[in-house]
């Protein structure tokens, strides 16, 4: 049983999560509940991703390895993504049991692989840009065989808002200004790029662009504005 | 088989369609094709509307009936809602078929009751507002126990875009500005209104307010541009 906990404890370690768990993270050995488990990474690669998907993933997955050779001292980091942001905390897997069980993220809700948001994130570490693959399936409709608004909002706020956790910690939301330019097709593959713009105290400004896979054609251009808030108040405290 | 087409035709004439659609309703007995159906309203209630959903949607629903008694002649309207936007269209459902059978409107996605979005909308016959009843499911999460701001923006999105339809015809969202004010409970039921701001040409200006059933606590609050478009862009020509 050690030794597996061991192992848990090594994945847990090792794997990323964003600075405000910092300090929460215990080693699994010293839990004595055995039950714990690694929440599963929604945003590797699944047979439903298309051709393009998988080249732009390889692209940046590519440089996470380092001119070492080793995995994660590259320049960018391949961000894990779970079916509730409760799971990122500290034993957040039994509590995600415990508290509102059947509750799951806006964007990982739907199990069938490729019919709703599929995607993945990578932040540059130095941080200042952020950027997202994201294949949109046949449940995101709006128009007639396009993504709707509120689902590229969704994909925007959920981009910025994982960026402006990694750089400034818990933040909510407090603004998202948003501009369409041309509707994004049905099953396309889309790349959001994340930038930070600026910080004053407690606020932090974020802009987003949405463009096809080849950059030939922007979609949609977004400015967010996040407020630094306590893990309390994420917590509904 | 004529009599049952001709229920079907007094039944989808009678249904309240956007105005875009005028014009473009055949009588449903000169059609050839004898399976066409009525789509599903997902607007009406269901056993997993809340008590608070269920008494807002009947005091707007008991407005939709005027002072003669008559359902219809009231200042208000109640519009019914597919799980997809081409629905709408002449022979919506059959078209719904053959192209991209299997897209669904992003918010009317989830099968199971109370999951996702539930909403009804109703429109003042005067046009200048209209107003959402939105029970919030628990596949919305963002913050844990909360509305993720993707999926408030979807629901505003909807609201505004549904309004602007009735008032300038066929639309697409140009720009959305959202200022998230309080957190929205998951599960709770909130109220959404649309006020149409102004026209100039083919822009159409909207304001949107969410909040809690009982107007005491300001969720978001929102601004929207909508352009007018012809009925082939929406078709993705």
């Amino acid at each position: 049983m050690a030794s597996i906990l061991c192992r848990i404890s090594k994945t847990l370690v090792n794997h990323r999560l964003p600075p405000f768990t910092k300090g929460l993270i215990r080693p699994m050995v010293t839990l004595s509940w055995p039950f714990q488990s690694q929440p599963r990474d929604l945003s590797l690669p699944n047979p439903s991703w298309s051709k393009e998907m998988l080249q732009h993933y390889e692209l940046y997955n590519s440089q996470c390895v380092g001119e070492d050779g080793k995995e994660g001292s590259g320049p960018w980091r391949r961000l894990p993504s779970y079916n509730r942001l409760l799971k990122f905390a500290t034993g957040g897997v039994l509590l995600s049991k415990i508290i509102q069980s059947e509750a799951r993220l806006f964007t990982r809700n739907i199990k069938i692989p490729g019919a709703g948001f599929e995607y993945v994130m990578f932040i540059k570490k130095s941080q200042e840009k952020c950027v997202c693959i994201f294949q949109a399936g046949h449940l995101l409709e709006g128009p007639p065989g396009h993504v709707h608004g509120g689902a590229t909002a969704a994909m925007i706020d959920s981009v910025n808002g994982t960026h402006a956790t990694y750089v400034c910690g818990p933040v909510m939301t407090a603004n998202l200004n948003i501009n369409y330019r041309n509707p994004i097709p049905l099953g396309s593959t889309v790349v959001l790029e994340s930038m930070l713009d600026q910080r004053e105290g407690r606020k932090a400004f974020f802009s987003c662009i949405v463009t096809s896979i080849d950059g030939s054609k922007v979609h949609v251009e977004s400015k967010a504005l996040f407020l630094s808030i306590s893990m309390s108040r994420i917590l509904g405290g």
